[in-house]
């Protein structure tokens, strides 16, 4: 299936940043995470504030722990708080349930890894991920 | 009384795959625990996503914790949210209060362990345990 | 390069049991993960202590969090202690540093996985995670 | 006094990344974090091992922590392991004291953040961050 290289994951990045500027959005925070949930690569613009790389990060960690985007997550925050709650617990904290966790599959569905924007609206975010892996010819999944 | 064996728990989620294959779900994972919630035994089907561990085993140790299955937890979150909360914080985020932790009684009604199951939709992992349960003659206890 | 299957797991798991049984060796606990440091299969034998899901786990991740077998991480504990307490640090505790954490590698040398095992002595624990992973004709990487 | 920006930080990656292909060292993972501790950018190289990003992440806080670099640490950690363990204590288990995290400071002395690295050896590792910071014209406090 291959694996996100760390070349693919900067572009990613680099690609996600020219849709912030695109759409005149705030300094945004982009982290791209494997399959297993571990840090590729990380960028944080000038101006960002400070825990920015733990909300990106939270964001494709969500996306991962569950097997799709974030914005399934915000959805099930309004309907079951008691189960997002659950899995911030077990997850040792590590889910931030909001737009902008999105999955990065292949053309065969298989989970690559994710991308977890923050800086702007979450929905703004969320569009800067969807952005930045289409750049790279893979398949966005938002939840 | 009788301790939950590792050959019933392996029996246990066997009948819990069977039953989910009967059901065409989405791939599940199963833990089963013992009576002091330590895990006995675990199996993730392929295709599952990374947090899928700590689901299945917040769900069987939020059974064990009050004494019956996470369906009274999901309700006491709804009518008691504060409550349920106070859970996960005494437990260190251990509890997942939706349907799918089902208790494991013997005929005299004695906790033996706990089933933990997640995957698919709750109800659905629910009958999963309920399914991997009565295949080793024991009591399912969904709450 | 293919991922570890839970079938693959659970043949692991049982030829670890039946090294253990050649060996005499007292009741053990396996835990298989895979490359991203997540359980697949868990088995623990009757008789086990109660943290035995946590060291078999512990030992397994502490190889991946490093990239080689746990033997390394105990000479490193030797030689270097603060580094190894540093890395219980940074990873929140979840990494056990004896024998008996095994990579599993292909046959071209890219991390599958990793077998932990404890129960009996850190050498006997590190002998039947070898004869696990070579019953499913995959390396073992002892560190 | 300026601060370190999201290019610089970038470029001093890209320095490090040339430097240990210089060295023909193994993968290595790099983390910038500015002056309050907060990460800037990171990156892995394919191959690295999953703990990688805590590990150079806990080598740059740690300079950042004591105001020296980390080979400062490593060496109070064999005069004073008391001291070292108590550090990981307040700071939550954040700080890997061996060396490879730099400080980053400017002509004036001024700490404008640190440099992680992790992968090869502690020495080639801080060999890595030295070239790094150098590449955009700063000043190295390897402790």
């Amino acid at each position: 299936m291959g694996k996100l290289t760390l070349a693919t994951a900067q572009t990613i990045i680099s690609a996600a940043f020219e849709k912030a500027a695109a759409l005149s959005l705030k300094p945004i925070s982009v982290a791209v995470l494997d399959d297993g949930g571990h840090l590729i690569a990380f960028a944080r613009q000038d101006g960002s504030s400070i825990l920015r790389p733990q909300i990106a990060t939270g964001k494709a960690y969500g996306a991962l722990a569950v097997g799709t985007g974030t914005r399934w997550l915000q959805a099930n925050a309004e309907t079951r708080p008691h189960f997002v709650q659950a899995l911030n617990g077990v997850s040792g904290g590590a889910i931030v349930p909001v737009p902008g966790g999105v999955l990065v599959r292949n053309a065969g569905g298989e989970v690559l890894g994710a991308v977890g924007i923050t800086g702007d609206t979450s929905d703004h975010d969320e569009a800067c991920a969807v952005a930045g892996i289409a750049a790279v010819g893979l398949v966005a999944d938002c939840g």
